[in-house]
């Protein structure tokens, strides 16, 4: 099948290769979909939210608290995704796996695992079974979708604390050293990017996770919203769903669902470059070019939603092209 | 405006900056339209036409035959920039400048100033009097769209052969060896680039055009779809509207109306970074940076185009999410 979709952009009126990576990711889509002709018309940004035990580390520039002011804030439709999502026409899920905000939100999915992780400075983040539960809730979530009809999953998520688990799972499964995977998060400076640094080297001294063991790896030093997200991969790669790829923390997600599932990579697209420094080596690990270069560093699937456009405009372009035989032309 | 459309970015519910380019993009907009609440919701594409005498020299891997078909092709609605113009709902206006098509086409505006420029490997390409009528042509063309309440205007072209100008135009106003900037075009091989190249160095030899007059440079090797695209940037300057820039030919047309006009700078925004290798030379001359990274080198006004929906969402933002004073934090 993307043979036969290579065939056709070859076809269409103009220079064979000259829409660039529109031709790549048109291809990937017909061998995802199986038809020369893919759709990605129904979508939607999963936003898996979890608390982070580290913060009482002091690892980032905002409270924990903001986690919660923040899933406030998407059943609102007033956060950046949910003005995205709306640009683009995806429906906006909001999934609480893990945080501490406490009672249930209307318009929040309430499927928590527990009240945040376990600061694995000291400790694992979670168990393997509360890993493994939290997968299952982004697989349930992502099963329902198809259900729906959904084509294309963006992979959104919020939990104040979350670029330090995601920095430790890309040191793990990457081998690459710390330094240059540690970013600034929402906003730190310098001495506390050192500290994140360190934080992080005593959690994986303390809990040593088997970097052949993905779910070793995720339940010690990752975090609730990201193994929701694991799921929310594994679940859409059963179903041929197409999933986008937002910054650092959706990254993560993805790689250890790719080291759980190896051929989960066929299902996955990059959206954009993060500012963060483990991102773009996360994304070459999956082999995933980012198609925007808008040096955001903001998460909640906001660059995934954003890429939403540029993925439909392949479809479109296939669809609806004239081919040289249109114009009574050979491509030759 | 500036600065108060930037006080407003630091208010919205996200970390500051973490929006990266979206929020320059967003900052600047408000500069340019004078309100920290910038519209782009009425936008056009415009297609300048134009047919260039050195094809003769065999520059290009298309005969020159095929811009009248992509004409034909435009008008039928049913070229990759229509399509993708249809899908962010964006107006599309021919222009035929300066093709070799006989006859007026249904649906072209039909303004001709020649039938194709001369070969500048054996002379100027043009008289200074038709780039003149070339560029009024452009803001003519501007001046409607001003009229009409567009707010965005996507700069496209068709004219086989003119990457072969465009790099003539980068070489002399950016003062960079040829080797830096001609590339592969449609698509021919290593020995044509080498030929292209002689055949761009003998033309700079033949016509000696002075870096310092940008139009001696725009009339003696240029091109009149090229002229065109100058007049667009001038008119849009004038009218403080928002122009996206395109490919390697659209760049070198906003550089020749920057130094024509230096403030016209103000109103220029990059969409994607395209394989010509002047492209990128041309945008860092205009202190542009690209938002999109997907290997084009169509033209037409494709990556333009695609680009609007990413420029609309930095209005959206800062029209549409939340303040911290609206969850009842401080920005601290």
């Amino acid at each position: 099948m993307m043979q036969a979709a290579r065939e056709r952009w070859d076809f269409l009126t103009k220079p064979p290769g000259s829409l660039g990576k529109l031709e790549e990711i048109g291809i990937r889509l017909a061998g995802i979909q199986g038809t020369v002709f893919p759709k990605l018309e129904q979508r939607a940004v999963v936003v898996m939210c979890g608390d982070h035990g580290v913060t009482a580390e002091g690892v980032s520039a905002f409270p924990q608290e903001v986690t919660g002011l923040m899933i406030q804030n998407f059943v609102n439709g007033k956060a950046a995704v949910n003005v995205l999502a709306r640009q683009v026409g995806c429906a906006v899920h909001v999934v609480d796996v893990g945080s501490r905000v406490e009672g249930e939100l209307p318009g929040v999915r309430s499927k928590k695992v527990r009240a945040g992780t376990a600061n694995f400075a000291q400790g694992p983040a979670m168990t393997p079974e509360e890993a493994q539960r939290a997968i299952a809730v982004g697989i349930e979530m992502v099963e329902e979708l198809h259900q729906q009809g959904v084509q294309a999953v963006a992979l959104g998520e919020m939990g104040i604390g979350n670029t330090t688990p995601s920095a430790a799972l890309a040191a793990v499964l990457t081998g690459r050293p710390l330094a240059e995977l540690v970013g600034r998060g929402t906003g730190i400076d310098d001495e506390k990017v050192l500290h994140k640094t360190r934080v992080i080297e005593q959690a994986l001294a303390v809990n040593r996770p088997n970097a052949l063991d993905p779910l070793d790896v995720l339940a010690k030093v990752g975090g609730l919203e990201i193994a929701g997200l694991v799921g929310v991969v594994l679940g859409a790669y059963q179903r041929k769903m197409v999933v986008v790829v937002d910054g650092v923390i959706a990254a993560a997600a993805a790689l250890v669902a790719c080291r759980m599932e190896s051929g989960a990579q066929e299902v996955l697209f990059a959206s954009h470059l993060s500012q963060e420094p483990a991102h773009r080596v996360l994304l070459q690990e999956m082999g995933l070019e980012p198609i925007l270069m808008l040096d955001m560093r903001l998460g909640e699937g906001t660059g995934a939603v954003l890429a939403l456009p540029i993925l439909e405009a392949s479809c479109r372009l296939v669809a609806e092209m004239a081919t040289f035989a249109d114009l009574g032309l050979d491509n030759t």
